[in-house]
């Protein structure tokens, strides 16, 4: 049974693009953080999306599961398959196309295993800009990126991977392909199938293509750095700032001055921008159609608007994009400087903007109450609400040891999200990592459209089984 | 049995808020263009969401068909019964509080009856701006607004209705209240159910609440009026605009030659800004975070450039609020001019803007060619590639007699859009009316995930029948 099977996916995809052993299929077997390891019958390499059909169409017939995968950069296991080494790993990495360029109305078509980087260089090269930007943007793929909605930096301006969408191109559980490539800024006919398959972690059908947003590319790109009191005040000084500059105002970053030592500790090579020590930090970076000039103005009237306020205490402003590189690699050095510390608990959530100060106090109190000493290192896209909320031992305390508390650290922490009518997955998604958690924030009313929307459009459950749901 | 069924209503909402007379049910039965006129077993008023819940409870019961009703200001026969005198009317227009607004996360939550001048002036009234504006603002009512995915003249910088909600309040077929009324930014915690019932006209559920988004009031907003030989000229200069001004672009119209002598015949007290006649006009609006002075700067700095490269004729700027209000009345008075000039053959279409000014040349010929002398009233939103595609009869012919035509124009006019890939309704929705034009123009694969998403959600088929699908 399984020998015709990869006999028929071998006459589809060719002998050398069926991977079947241990050593070809492990680099698609571990994810990006080395927490998991699964087997698979197979890896599939299809080459274009009538390949990626035909091969569902023979895992349909099979009764063979299918788990897509991208870039392998997910961080919720959701790109991996499980133990069983009963499913077949569908690669889109050969799906690398860039289709079409339309710099009159401003989009970019796209095959799904297009990597990121490639597609902001291509967009640049016609003097486009595709904002979405994330630490994995040299590897993670754009069929990853929307099929978990990725957020990132530019969330703040330009949207989430959803909002840069215009159109896709789908492989059905069917095995049929779905031609909704569409350039269009408004189109109102029936449901909006987009969407739903942007963020469904491949469990409804397979992005092959898309559609992609263009922007103009900014005249100049400015940071400064921030230094303030409380997130109380970095949440005024968004207000003023998004107030003063509109659209302007494209990122807005909040760093604990925990975050801030982590990375003067590792990387000691990297700018000390103040001499004194600052509870918290904000980079915030502004962006204008017209001239360094006016993008200078914008950051200089509304900091000093600010000091004026008693906002923030002291400011470094970059007025060149070297400086502002400089800025932005504190803040692209945290997540490395933890991971150069040891490992930690790490959450993703996201919480209404006027909820997150009173948040990380009362959740800073309930996890020293539970496991005093605990550090708590706070710091993400504040302009977004979107928080990475990671908890590492004391100082001294074996990292491993601290691990073991996992649970009861993530309980704490999620469901003070949930009080707050937050989100336990602002970016990463649900994959098979926070499936139980899923089932414990959600309704039940919202479980069970989500569990017949999967059974309309998935009836054998054969799209990555184990995830979301 | 209906009998039971009323009595039953009744219990839930009060005697008064079950309409039978045909007196009082009349405004209810009758779509806002006054085409076509339905009839209903009652009409039901609900004041919250549990009223909904139960009525829809009943509904189902009783397999009773419902039809969500709004504003009644929809322009496709999605919120009207059919003639068949089984189903009920649910008007949602006691369901109109502003629920909450939350300055510091720029959101509103809101019932769905609220109506969209109200909402937008409670933002108002928080120094906010709800940027949804459309014509009908004054009678619709947001859930209408959410149910089409209404669009109208801020697309171009703030997106559709879609893009300016959060958060939703759903009651589902089985007579569920879903509580999704989130205000974050970033939520990636299963499937988009919030833009799944987006668009979807009532057929999925009846939306009873949402968060929406708010933004900072602009500085300044300033128009000017643009002269120009062709909507290629017209593209450019939309190009043009963008690089120079980014999101500070937020309006840009597109208006013929006969769309001005239309509103110049009918409305002879509007200002005529030219002396003499052009083939087409852009309305273009800047606003600006910062001052008047930098919006003129934008406005003067852009159309200096457009006309040494030739794009523009002549232009008129608005340098105060009031001025701009006056242009902006000439683009409004198109709809009020065409319908005093008697009526005409309506397409609501979109485009990639790429393909714009080959479609309006190819289908004008092919139009002349089937129907010689017919004139195209041609305006809309041309930064969203959205354009109201009016055709009206040969002057002096009947127009009675021209609109027997209608079928066979406008088969003309959507075969062509279909041909560019365009959409053959932008912003209006399916509803009743165009629901044998999506059979037409979907694939089969489109329209099987979608009749399996309704048959999953709504297994009776008691919500809006006849709708969409």
């Amino acid at each position: 049974m399984s020998a015709d099977f990869l006999q028929r996916c071998r006459a589809i995809v060719g002998p050398d693009y069926v991977l079947t052993s241990q050593q070809d299929c492990a680099p698609y077997l571990t994810d990006w953080r080395g927490r998991f390891t699964g087997r698979a019958l197979a890896v599939l390499r299809p080459k274009d999306s009538a390949q990626v059909a035909a091969l569902v169409r023979a895992c349909s017939d099979a009764r063979i599961a299918l788990v897509p995968q991208g870039g392998n950069t997910g961080l919720v296991l959701g790109g991996v398959p499980d133990a069983s080494g009963q499913a077949v790993v569908l690669s889109t990495a050969r799906l690398n196309r860039i289709r079409a360029i339309d710099a009159v109305n401003r989009t970019m078509t796209v095959d799904a295993g297009c990597i990121l980087l490639d597609i902001q260089q291509a967009a640049a090269a016609q003097d486009c800009l595709f904002p979405l930007s994330l630490a994995a943007e040299g590897s993670c793929t754009i069929g990853g990126n929307l099929s978990t909605n990725a957020g990132g930096t530019a969330v703040l301006r330009y949207g989430n991977a959803r909002e840069l969408c215009l159109g896709l191109e789908v492989v059905t559980p069917h095995g049929d392909i779905w031609n909704g490539l569409r350039g269009l800024r408004k189109d109102n006919t029936g449901y909006d199938l987009r969407d739903l398959f942007i963020g469904a972690e491949g469990t409804l059908g397979i992005i092959t293509g898309a559609v992609l947003k263009l922007f103009p590319l900014p005249e100049s790109t400015l940071t400064a750095l921030v230094a303030l009191a409380s997130p109380r005040d970095a949440l005024s000084l968004l207000n003023l700032m998004q107030d003063r500059c509109g659209a302007s105002l494209t990122g807005f970053e909040l760093m604990s001055d925990y975050c801030m030592r982590l990375v003067a500790t590792h990387f000691p090579h990297l700018p000390k921008p103040f001499v004194q020590r600052h509870a918290h930090y904000v980079l915030l970076e502004v962006s204008s159609s017209e001239s360094e000039q006016h993008a200078v103005a914008l950051l200089e009237g509304g900091l000093e608007q600010a000091v004026e306020l008693d906002l923030a205490d002291d400011a470094v402003l970059a007025t060149s994009s070297a400086q502002s590189r400089a800025l932005w690699q504190l803040r692209e050095h945290i997540p490395l400087a933890q991971a150069a510390a040891g490992k930690n608990i790490k959450h993703d959530i996201s919480l209404p903007a006027s909820s997150i100060a009173d948040f990380i106090d009362s959740t800073g109190a309930k996890l020293q109450q539970a496991f005093p000493q605990c550090q708590v290192v706070c710091f993400g896209h504040l302009g977004d609400g979107n928080l990475h909320y990671n908890v590492a031992p004391p100082d001294g305390e074996p990292h491993e040891q601290f691990l073991a508390n996992q649970a009861a650290i993530s309980r704490i922490v999620h469901d003070s999200v949930d009080a707050c009518q937050g989100s336990i997955s602002a970016e990463h998604g649900i994959g098979a990592l926070k499936r139980d958690d899923l089932a414990r924030y959600k309704s039940k009313v919202e479980l069970d459209m989500m569990r017949a929307i999967k059974g309309a459009l998935d009836p054998l459950g054969i799209m990555n089984p184990g995830k979301v749901l």
